[in-house]
């Protein structure tokens, strides 16, 4: 065994988006109607080869090799540049972005499919163009055309990359009280003043320069939330034809070390020290973290998947570890000789535990995203905004459930691998080390729950639950005939009458004034909610698995679909 | 905040020791009664204080500067041999060993107490000793006189460290596959040729010599766990007069590189490339297993307790933390100040989640000290057999319950901190590395769960069982009048059901010929075991709380026991 492992099980992926989320319908759609299933398949097996050569290869090492400051510059094993230039030549930073744009208008889901096959083979390095990706869709809402053109055409291209500064020093999970200031100059520009805290892909070398999106008030703003600006500052200013000129005035003193995640460079920002850092409002003042949440919610699906995907790349690594080590006797075969690990009840029940956790996880990312393209291609009104009140309600439980479960799912990983999976020879710990962050940044897994149950279930009086139940209950209504589903039905009807009940129980505990309690349950809510969305997931699955059988489902990954396995013999 | 943490919270071990197990009471008995509560106040006390200026010091450091091998020695940063040889000089080692070798003679409830305070402070470093006493009490059992005198008292002096080998590169969790041979020589000694895996302690310059024992077939064994010998293998033959003289055939060619422990070294150790290792025999031939077990039990205590130590620390520490920092506003106070984290209800949540898990952890650990003192001192041959069943049982849940939920404590602890508990700087990202470690070292999860359901449930018919569900079922009729515990006794009663009603379903399933399904279920069958078996505990302490009183409970470390304050608020 190595550290190099598989990054994905393309039969898995293929089921899920072509039988379960029937991606090829959207290419029925005027939106998406230039692609076709070839297309789709083409783009991830360019993303497989080059996460597979270029990505995976790096990871141990990267992880072995932290990025370190000199006083002066940054330097990043030079493979990890590498990488990244081949994955922007393949045009994924610019996917899902228009062909005006110089993107390939792929649907967001095959966007996303693709970035969780880079998450899988090295989480540090896929977070410079998830950040960057991220920082282009936010310009592309709220920029003006200049900045369109100066900041984020480049960013798509992988000539600049891009961080968002939220947090600072003082201000973790409460932004409202952030200090960092931008005092307007009489060119219409600003000069910003202070601090920023974790900002990943903060400083380095791989690009020609960093695009930070920066959360800052103007000295006149409101207090609180409603005081906040959003600016573009970047690293080097940039000349009249958009080159990368002198530095501005924004340094850092040294990184953070980290116990996971140790190839995304991650520090202190410090902005000003030298009379303030050159900058540009983006949009209308005030209204920065609008802005900056449209940009957040993207990113909190993409920890989502991350995290969903290290899970996954531990319950592969183990598994095929679990199919080669031999060890022990089977009881009920006493006289035999060692028998392979994956053999004995107990590594059956982690690797089963880890398969429903990462494989789940990755179908509630994808989920979200096909309403992205659901919503992006649809010509109904209504249907847009009945889709846009379920994405938003499951954002949350996407961006938390796979960081809470998956890691969970690493840990058993590690387990299944015994003394050698806490050795460092072995990828698993990594995983788990890496995914200990995903329940702490974009949001900590606090900070959803609030957002969850103190904002997203109450949308117009509970309009967006109301949605998703009644997808559920038609899910479980469409199973109800189906003898083998008999039980994963009961047990479906009675998990959403508890995620009811339990939400009316604490609402009302919420209305009644314990507002105590009500909180001290949301993230306990949150976990709940998520094993009721993922299980519901689960049996849509399993009811199209029944129907699709072994033989029609041929995957363009790699041929037809397995059928009539056992799980773990996929 | 910096990295040097709380160890233990003195009030709630004082109330462990005394107002609940009732310590003093030991004094009364001839075993103990040279002993009173002042002796053990003073140990105790000299152990924090060690603890705290010698061991807490440098665990940071030493996480940060692994030992490493120059190809010939292994260096380890010279502060840890600094606190070692306080920690012997002080006694420690021997504090339970009988005064005739040298010891104190202290309840091994003393002697372990004392122990979770250094593992509190470098878990790390404290494994050195936690292995040269278990060493050391194999021979005190099994030794000859003169093996006693060799190697038994260095190692209570400190001079000497000992260590476990048992696993092989191909058989970790099997014993049964160890292929390492002991050649027997003309002269009543033994040529020792093979590889020992994951050999924690197995090579440093820390002590004079140190005394390696080796499980090894005889060439004439039979097959299996009844071909097994035990073995002493020093690092440097003794002369005569038992000094180091030369090197003994006992090598490594590098240092295994782990998730956390990282100060503990740990290797293969590879006998016999010259020839073969000098060694003697340990009791009669075959025995070996029986032999190891005797450590192994200890050991796998001293396992629990570490783990709940690391719980423990991270506890402390994020309370702490909580305390101190401030951040975010109550919802059901707008208008405020930002308040310190504590007063949030999800971070209330999160603390008391660990604080159940460590606390509960570390009194489940010293129930079983205790158990063994019980034992040692009773005049009644029934109740020592009794005593002897009911350990027997929780020796597998004192090693897993705390290694699996005070590694979800740690866990909770970093979400405390948020980022900051993501970063090297603050301790709690490196006590969730270390405690990974505990549900696999000496046994992993899932042996511990076979042993539970597969052995020691089904001891003498259940007689174990019976006798603890009588112990809970006593404790649930002393609290049934008590109006305060009235929820907590029906939630007990509940969970003896449902443990009792649990292990006779899988043991049907086994009987019936359902292998699989009974053992798939033994690790989830643990902890649920364990979840009864500290709810229980709880139960008592709850009981003895409110009997006790503010006033009445003194401490010897701190005064007076502080009463009426929220737990968190201890």
């Amino acid at each position: 065994m190595s550290q190099i492992h598989p990054i994905i099980n393309p039969i898995d992926l293929n089921f899920l988006l072509y039988d379960w989320l029937q991606l090829e319908t959207l290419t029925e759609r005027p939106r998406f109607n230039e692609h076709s299933r070839e297309v789709f398949d083409a783009v991830l097996e360019m993303a497989l080869s080059i996460a597979t050569d270029k990505f995976a290869t790096h990871a141990a090492k990267l992880d072995q090799n932290e990025p370190h400051f000199d006083g002066e510059r940054v330097h990043i094993i030079p493979v990890v540049k590498a990488a990244l230039d081949a994955f922007s030549e393949a045009g994924f930073i610019s996917a899902s972005f228009s062909e005006a744009h110089g993107g390939m208008g792929l649907p967001y889901t095959i966007s996303q499919a693709a970035m969780a096959m880079f998450s899988s083979a090295s989480t540090a390095t896929a977070a410079y163009p998830l950040l960057t990706a991220g920082a282009a869709h936010l310009l592309e809402a709220y920029g003006t055309d200049a900045q369109k053109e100066r900041y984020m055409l480049p960013m798509l291209e992988g000539r600049f990359f891009g961080t968002m500064c939220l947090s600072e020093p003082q201000a973790g999970s409460a932004l409202s009280g952030i200090r960092t200031t931008a005092y307007p100059q009489e060119d219409g520009s600003y000069r910003l003043v202070g601090d920023k805290m974790w900002i990943s892909g903060a400083e380095h070398d791989m690009s020609e320069t960093i695009v930070h999106l920066v959360l800052a008030r103007l000295p006149d703003a409101p207090k609180g939330t409603r005081g906040i600006s959003l600016f573009i500052v970047p690293k080097h200013t940039l000349d009249e034809d958009g080159a990368p000129g002198d530095r501005n005035d924004v340094a850092i003193s040294g990184l953070n070390h980290k116990m996971g995640y140790r190839g995304t460079v991650n520090t202190v920002l410090h902005f000003g020290s030298n009379g303030g850092a050159r900058g540009e409002i983006v949009g209308q003042p005030n209204r920065g973290l609008e802005y900056m949440f449209h940009m957040m919610n993207e990113a909190r699906i993409g920890v989502g998947l991350g995290a969903a995907m290290l899970g996954y790349a531990g319950y592969l690594y183990s598994r095929d570890y679990a199919r080669e080590r031999r060890q022990g006797k089977l009881p009920w075969k006493r006289d035999g000789e060692p028998v392979a690990i994956i053999e004995h009840p107990d590594i059956r029940r982690m690797l089963l535990t880890q398969k429903v956790f990462a494989e789940g996880a990755l179908a509630l990312c994808l989920y979200c995203a096909y309403l992205v393209d659901d919503m992006a291609s649809t010509d109904d009104p209504q249907q847009k905004a009945e889709l846009d009140l379920i994405l938003q309600l499951l954002t949350p439980i996407a961006k938390s459930w796979p960081a809470e479960f998956c890691l969970e799912a690493n840990k058993q990983a590690i387990q299944v691998l015994g003394g050698y999976g806490y050795s460092t020879e072995y990828p698993v710990e990594r995983y788990y080390r890496d995914n200990r962050l995903n329940p702490i940044h974009e949001g900590t897994h606090g900070i959803q729950a609030l957002d969850l149950l103190g904002r997203k279930v109450r949308i117009q009086d509970g309009a967006a639950l109301r949605l998703l139940a009644g997808r559920i209950q038609d899910a479980i209504t469409a199973c109800a005939e189906v003898p083998e589903l008999a039980e994963l039905v009961e047990g479906m009807q009675a998990a959403l009458t508890r995620a009811s009940e339990t939400t009316l129980a604490l609402l009302g505990a919420g209305m009644k004034g314990d507002v105590p309690r009500y909180l001290a349950n949301a993230s306990v809510y949150l976990d709940m909610m998520g094993h009721t969305v993922v299980g519901w997931m689960w049996l849509e699955q399993a009811n199209v698995a029944l129907h699709t059988g072994a033989e029609e489902g041929e995957g363009g990954l790699t041929g037809p679909r397995q059928g009539g396995l056992h799980p773990l013999d996929q």
